[in-house]
């Protein structure tokens, strides 16, 4: 089936937004807690979150400035701080809820049912109950000229995760903790290992070491 | 587990590349076509690849021009025009072996053996078994000045699929079309639908869907 450049620019708008957010793959779904400087925490969960380099430690995400997130980016910009929480399968429903507009004076910890934990020297608020989570300290963030939204980049400071995941080589099995992925705009997935591969080289084909 | 900012700065070089990358969550597994001026071919397993809106259609990857990455993004500089193939579980292994450090005058599709194959109007090469596949026209590419990768964003233009995989509202199932997803820096995984959430309001719970 072929969907031509014309066809595409004619599609509805929901339709259109159901389609191409289904085109880039699997998603990674992570809660980003922050607070502003009264100390009221947000809680919003992000789809776009990615892996930019190992040194510096550094993490990005795309942020829509007109949407629910923007408390978050008002909250990360004034503090600073913010934290990344895997979503597990015990709590992607109240993950998923936390996308509610809800007003400024609402905590989405709350709403959702989540529980709010603070850690030594880091402002934004972890969720108890992600497996994997990290604190993160502002960088840089820019606007994205073609659609005006907005990269934000931050670099890993602190990492707390169940031990049981962590690999002898420093690969976390974060499918052992239930972390779940999204396709399109609302649909939440486990995951099933096909295996670890060994790095490619030319001359032989890459093995399974896992 | 807390692995402190003091002794993530400490971690062996590979550990810490291990590390990291798994913190971001699941990945999206792409390969991306190109074809270089005088019509060879290339290929590049890619897990950066990421939505970034729907209206322009955008997409975004994070390359590093110091890799093995650096023909492809030569090409897309040279001919403007690339494609992205969701990788599948029937290839899961053919798409990891495309890291391997090639040398120029190689084509990685004949090497893993994929098949290339064109279609009118796009210079790239998409790859035959890829079950779901797009056309992406060149926009822009910037440094990221804290790492120096790059971000590469086009434009989505012409979409290819297998039909049973689109939802009467747009949304793609990519899990039906075996779509694969990637932890860490070589862990692969097929996915299990958990379900879709209806869109999220502040006065009710979100309903399973689908």
């Amino acid at each position: 089936m072929h969907i031509s450049h014309d066809s595409l620019s004619q599609l509805e708008r929901r339709y259109r937004a159901q389609l191409i957010n289904s085109l880039s793959g699997f998603k990674s779904a992570n809660l980003i807690g922050t607070q502003d400087t009264f100390g009221r925490t947000n809680l919003a969960i992000i789809s776009s979150v990615f892996h930019l380099g190992a040194d510096p430690a550094l993490v990005g995400f795309i942020s829509r400035p007109d949407t629910v997130q923007r408390d978050t980016l008002a909250n990360i910009i004034a503090t600073g701080s913010y934290t990344i929480n895997q979503v597990n399968s015990d709590i992607w429903q109240q993950a998923h809820q936390t996308s509610a507009r809800y007003d400024s004076g609402q905590c989405e910890f709350n709403e959702v049912g989540l529980t709010p934990l603070h850690q030594p020297q880091v402002v934004a608020p972890f969720v108890a109950e992600s497996r994997l989570k990290y604190a993160v300290k502002l960088e840089s963030y820019q606007t994205i000229e073609l659609n005006q939204t907005l990269l934000v980049i931050g670099r890993i400071t602190d990492i707390w995760l169940d031990d049981v995941a962590l690999n002898p080589d420093g690969n976390i099995d974060i499918e052992s903790l239930n972390t779940v992925c999204v396709s399109g705009l609302d649909c939440y997935h486990t995951t099933e290992r096909l295996g670890r591969l060994s790095y490619a080289k030319p001359d032989k084909p890459s093995v399974i070491i896992d």
